[in-house]
């Protein structure tokens, strides 16, 4: 799905996304002029990441910015809802576990998977942690497609081979360590190291 | 500093960086080819990002292994010491602050900084949590030019701002809203959700 936007565009949807929602509420047109001014981004950048997907602006009215917010949930399949789970459950895990955001795209955190007996079988943020050795079970019973991955680098290849065996199609992967995986399955790296050296050495 | 380079290649950087270092030892050349093959790239690509840096490849031998990692090393500062600030000791907060990854990139975590008085004045990971209302001092005191920000959206800017008043030059926000930073300022952001939205809408 969605695969002709390429996925840089598809990375500035979400911002486009969080910025009209952030807009008062009686506003009832924004124009990609305006929409890239806020952002600081180029206006024919943004037309064109926004041509993505079914909203059309009026000329020199502009988007209805109810009718762009809708067009970016659609295409984010933010109305769908699916699951995820989160593999591992210590700080980090705790972390995702606990935030908040994920609803607003759709997407609901189910349960986490981890291996240490303190863990296995309590609840974080409300959501069972499993022992990962339960995780065919789970995985099936609530139909997750999508996991983060929280655990540390030596295990990460480890727990993604499980999950993508167990049916998961998505994977967000934290640890600093590249996760391969078999053809369509999709994986996403975020190395927060990486992200504050990137920064560091721009200044 | 490295301004030249396209930020989508420095993003890169990092990745060849990890996958270089997870090498068995005793490699001592390796490819644009071998590299761009293992990590699922085009060649073209690699060679080209590798040339931002001040390594070179030997025709039909390839990269010295060792200069291309102190090459890349050199490239994202992590030879020299830059000193990093956490804002929020939340369950984000912890895991960065008990993350061990940034000493690759010569980043130092020096101290977080919270309005909770439950947690300041204690440690975290062995790093001091001091009140917001200390940061100017603290900041000053240690020489922190980074900061992590993992407080909720609706503290995000105003922590940035008092950051930034007190002389931290990058920012990496983890809350789900854009920060503005003044002109001299970088500010990347990594919004959990919406990349897990991103992958969703990939499947």
């Amino acid at each position: 799905m969605n695969n002709e936007i390429p996925v840089i565009s598809l990375q500035r949807l979400p911002i486009y996304l969080n910025y009209l929602k952030s807009m008062p509420a009686d506003r009832a047109y924004v124009s990609s002029g305006h929409i890239a001014e806020a952002l600081g981004m180029g206006e024919v950048l943004v037309r064109k990441d926004l041509a993505y997907t079914s909203a059309t602006g009026k000329p020199r009215v502009g988007y209805s910015v109810a009718e762009l917010i809708a067009a970016l949930e659609d295409f984010l399949c933010c109305n769908g809802c699916r699951n995820a789970v989160i593999a591992g459950a210590g700080a980090l895990g705790r972390a995702v576990l606990g935030y908040g955001g994920f609803s607003n795209y759709g997407i609901n955190v189910v349960a986490a998977f981890d291996t240490n007996p303190e863990k296995v079988g309590k609840e974080i943020a409300g959501k069972p942690v499993y022992d990962i050795a339960d995780a065919e079970r789970e995985i099936k019973k609530c139909n997750a497609e999508l996991a983060v991955v929280c655990v540390p680098a030596q295990f990460a290849q480890e727990v993604a081979d499980v999950l993508i065996s167990c049916g998961i199609k998505a994977i967000l992967n934290f640890a600093p360590v590249l996760i391969k995986a078999p053809e369509g399955v999709v994986v996403r790296h975020i190395d927060v190291a990486a992200n504050l050296a990137i920064l560091s050495s721009m200044i």
